[in-house]
């Protein structure tokens, strides 16, 4: 039973809640039993009452009060893989990506890529907004579209031809402010637009759709 | 010039960021400029280094470090309209909140009704989510089905229909967890899921889906 917020554990897994190794930190019940669910092995678990005294964990976990469970994992990648993938280039904030590992598991993406500029996938915030999906989606990393699985297509706000599903191959998503850069746009097959009324859609909200307009006939 | 974070204006302002009365705080340059372009004018506005230190607003705002502007709005609610509107019953999320306005503006929805149990959207967290959206967006409050505008379509996950446009009429999105009440789901006109692969969405993800899908013949 760990009862000193000076426990070498805990030092150490702060650390790695920083990401400075090859581990993460998955914080909360949700989250625990996605990984379990997926099949991931815990390096660490600490359960309040269990292994850990409940005030000691409240204090490591950046949930703060009230975390029952926290637990540590290898991070882990894999190749960028189709059919259906998507490709987050320049995508800073850690919920986007998140979010975006989300709706690649509702809409069954067969991996997710994290090019140049995007937040961790493994980071405690990106890990919290996919709400466990870094467990079940393949998470891949690439450093130029020539390494992204089948036809590329490069989504950007009003440019290009409208989206139209169905269809496969990988949606190279940007930042929504600074978009794709221009050689990232060029190297890709195709470049296509979210038709939309007005304003726009953030990196998670346009793969969301994207994902859904290229699977929406052969899911109904 | 405010130089002391004493100042019984600054005092007034956190009692706002905490919703006590019918006005609000947008902090940063993006929102303050939304709101001016959206014709809002602010109740107050503290520029760094204009009329306030700029170490002192930085200590005033949630943003923290290197914040330039902060504002005061009143609160404004319209009526329920259509003929495209997103109703949120129980989204506590106010990052939810946000990012459905946002989302509603994005598709052109003539208004966001705020049902029972949903997040504040003139809160800190939400009207920052909302990129700005709180202000081109009409915010309206209900407490039942019937002050929906047009047909009421409940979105519920693997049920009713799967969700077809082009239509227009009110989107009724619960939260992702508990879902929708049997009881607002019975008052509600018809009842359709946005069909996925596998897992759920979040309700910003699914009203999100849920607009695009509704307005996508119309807009491509």
């Amino acid at each position: 039973m760990i009862t000193s917020t000076h426990n070498p554990l805990l030092k150490d897994i702060r650390r790695i809640a920083r990401r400075r190794d090859g581990r993460f930190v998955a914080e909360g019940e949700d989250l625990v039993a996605a990984a379990d669910a997926a099949g991931w092995r815990p390096v660490h678990k600490l359960e309040a009452g269990v292994n850990i005294d409940a005030a000691v964990l409240d204090k490591v976990s950046s949930l703060g009060s009230g975390t029952r469970v926290l637990a540590v994992y290898e991070e882990r990648f894999a190749a960028p893989t189709g059919p259906l993938c998507v490709a987050l280039w320049g995508v800073r904030d850690p919920g986007n990506v998140g979010t975006v590992l989300r709706s690649a598991l509702a809409f069954g993406a067969a991996s997710v890529v994290i090019g140049p500029g995007t937040a961790d996938p493994f980071g405690v915030k990106a890990v919290r907004a996919s709400m466990g999906a870094v467990f079940a989606v393949p998470v891949a990393r690439a450093a130029a579209v020539h390494e992204l699985p089948g036809e590329t297509v490069a989504l950007v706000a009003r440019a290009g031809e409208p989206l139209r599903g169905p269809a496969a191959g990988t949606l190279v998503v940007g930042a929504e402010r600074e978009g794709l850069d221009e050689a990232v746009v060029g190297a890709c097959d195709r470049v296509a637009h979210i038709a939309i009324a007005s304003d726009s859609l953030n990196a998670a909200m346009a793969a969301t759709v994207a994902l859904y307009e290229w699977t929406r006939v052969a899911a109904q």
